[in-house]
């Protein structure tokens, strides 16, 4: 999706606002969803080089037809942001940029950049600036989250887009379950409920669709394979779409032919979980509490080890972003859910050599509580 | 693909070996196509830890089953890898697993790993080891190429891997210009094309296929859209599946309608230039020579400026991997071509307002020479 002009310039302002709190003289961002949010700019590569004044959008050539038509589209965004295409590797012209900058704290995306990365510009900068012996070198310095924590929230054209993907996924979920039949392979499902993501209208599937049958269900990222399907089977359906560049990602789980009492006893806790969870959804509330309010419904119908993955994760230009709900982690503080968040929720349980039930939808915070933004097919 | 419990042995002892040649005590290895490549577990996350005793597969509950269920397949895989399912979070396991270990010398993969992830588990390690104020603290070493060197060449079985998926994408290519067809949207060719590489038996595509029509086809890694097909258009087609876990990329231009002289024109010149590129394939050429046969040509008709990115890539676990067949970068020594080697070969040209043109073969380097595994595709 290209946002409103207007919303560039914001997003642009905020991150400058929080790079004059971290004291950078400039920031490079290299991770593609966020360049993409903050320019519009969506290739494979690419990099921003962020400063007081300036906001360079580094892409090569096969991108940079598109950079400039993009930035060319309006006189704001023209004014705001310089594409420049760099004649040989994407540091090389990097190093030289930040040379002519005169920066000194150069922040770099430490979630985003490997190791050799850093220091083989690391080395190059402290080469070209150490003969002057002055005080002012230029480091890098390893920065977290400044753009995610924007993108965690979305705007208001944001939420018009995932929840008319969601609407649309949720149209291939009352779809899916029917292309799950007897006689044929996981395979064959998975590319059927492909074929129904780009007839309802998304560009790609968000990820490798999953259709696990049977014993392959118990896994909760089991990978379609050529098992045929076998009536009795429980059969795992998770599939995603991006739509308008957002992502979007739903889970069913049926069993062939009538529902036996194991199946049924699986299935109501889990959907009892998931229930428990969205009604633990609204503003100010921690992400672990939600996950914990799954949790204990599993645990209390004696499933609590069948239950070994997360609760939900964040959507939008990624198919897994913040917010993580889930278990609170060592150190790390746990995010308050605040209204424009779009997350997961799907708990699951799964007994090995038996199957397993997961169950996903997705929500949107609101000021009260939460949307269900797929509940068109939700039965 | 699972390759035979002896391959993985052997790559583990040439891991080992190259451990020892760097002084490490133990090596992470977090990217996932090397950890496939060095005990056939397919996730999304895990991590293995390799001492010259143990080998630690790390996966987490969502595949803890499939990987136990792929060691346990052979006792010799059995007693060579232990699988370890983290209570937490990976990192807080790996560094139990370190400590136990004894290991000084950890060497990761700076290619992979993320500034933060090393600068935490470094600081982790600092704090757990520093009390003692031994001179043997454990510190971690940035280490590069290790697993991918021996990724590089590729073995029999996966070599007839390739071959046979290169010979199914080549059978995809003959019906894809039949599906590129007026009045049709680049997306629903793209669909089309999909269905296609799963009808010719690959689990997915190996990247987002590109149909880019009349001006679009200008850009080289244009995104599909909702641009109608027209008379006389330039489309460029570019695709790849995944075939038993590996991956071929192939592309094909046409013209809507008959050819006219200026299509042609452009064509020929990039016909005759992968030619070049393809004759120039050999045992001990620099990867170098090849890009540059591809670009004498090219520069010979005119079109030096016109073809900006480099000539291949590797193929294998990765659709985008070791060699690259590009221009020299300074500082980093040229890969010198070996039997074993697959590639893509993929000269193009691109005419801003006019369209472009690009045609991309895969090939096997041989004793001799090389091999076009896509050549049944070609005209």
């Amino acid at each position: 999706m290209v946002s409103p002009p207007a919303r560039y310039l914001s997003r642009l302002h905020g991150v400058r606002e929080k790079m004059r709190a971290a004291s950078l003289d400039a920031l490079v961002i290299s991770h593609p969803p966020n360049i993409c949010y903050l320019t519009g700019f969506s290739g494979s590569a690419g990099l921003i080089l962020l400063t007081e004044t300036r906001c360079l959008l580094i892409a090569d050539f096969r991108y940079a037809a598109a950079a400039r038509a993009l930035v060319e589209s309006d006189q704001q965004l023209e004014d705001a942001i310089a594409v420049v295409v760099p004649p040989g590797s994407y540091d090389e012209t990097l190093l030289d940029l930040l040379k002519e900058s005169g920066a000194c704290r150069i922040g770099v995306e430490a979630a985003w950049m490997p190791v050799n990365r850093f220091n083989r510009l690391s080395a190059s900068l402290a080469a070209s600036t150490s003969p002057t012996g002055s005080s002012s070198s230029a480091t890098l310095v390893p920065t977290e989250r400044i753009v995610e924590k924007g993108r965690l929230i979305k705007d208001q054209d944001e939420v018009a887009t995932l929840r008319e993907a969601a609407r649309r996924l949720a149209a291939v979920s009352v779809e899916a379950p029917r292309l799950a039949r007897e006689g044929r392979t996981e395979l064959e499902v998975a590319g059927d409920i492909d074929v129904a993501l780009r007839r309802h209208g998304f560009e790609r599937p968000a990820f490798e669709t999953i259709v696990a049958s049977g014993p392959n269900s118990a896994r909760p990222h089991a990978r379609p394979g050529g098992r045929v399907l076998e009536p009795g089977d429980w059969v795992l359906l998770d599939f995603g779409g991006v739509y308008d560049g957002y992502c979007v990602d739903l889970s069913r789980t049926v069993q062939l032919g009538r529902p036996d009492l194991e199946f049924r006893r699986i299935f109501d806790a889990v959907a009892e979980a998931q229930r428990a969870a969205i009604a633990a959804v609204r503003p100010g509330v921690a992400a672990g509490a939600v996950d914990a309010a799954a949790r204990e419904v599993l645990g209390r119908r004696g499933l609590a080890d069948a239950f070994g993955h997360g609760t939900g994760h964040g959507l939008g230009l990624e198919v897994h972003e913040e917010p993580r709900i889930g278990r609170p982690l060592e150190g790390i503080e746990d995010i308050l859910l605040a209204p424009g968040m779009v997350f997961t929720v799907e708990p699951g349980a799964y007994l090995e050599g038996i199957g397993g039930v997961r169950i996903e939808d997705d929500v949107l915070v609101t000021d009260m509580g939460c949307e269900v933004l797929t509940a068109a097919g939700r039965s």
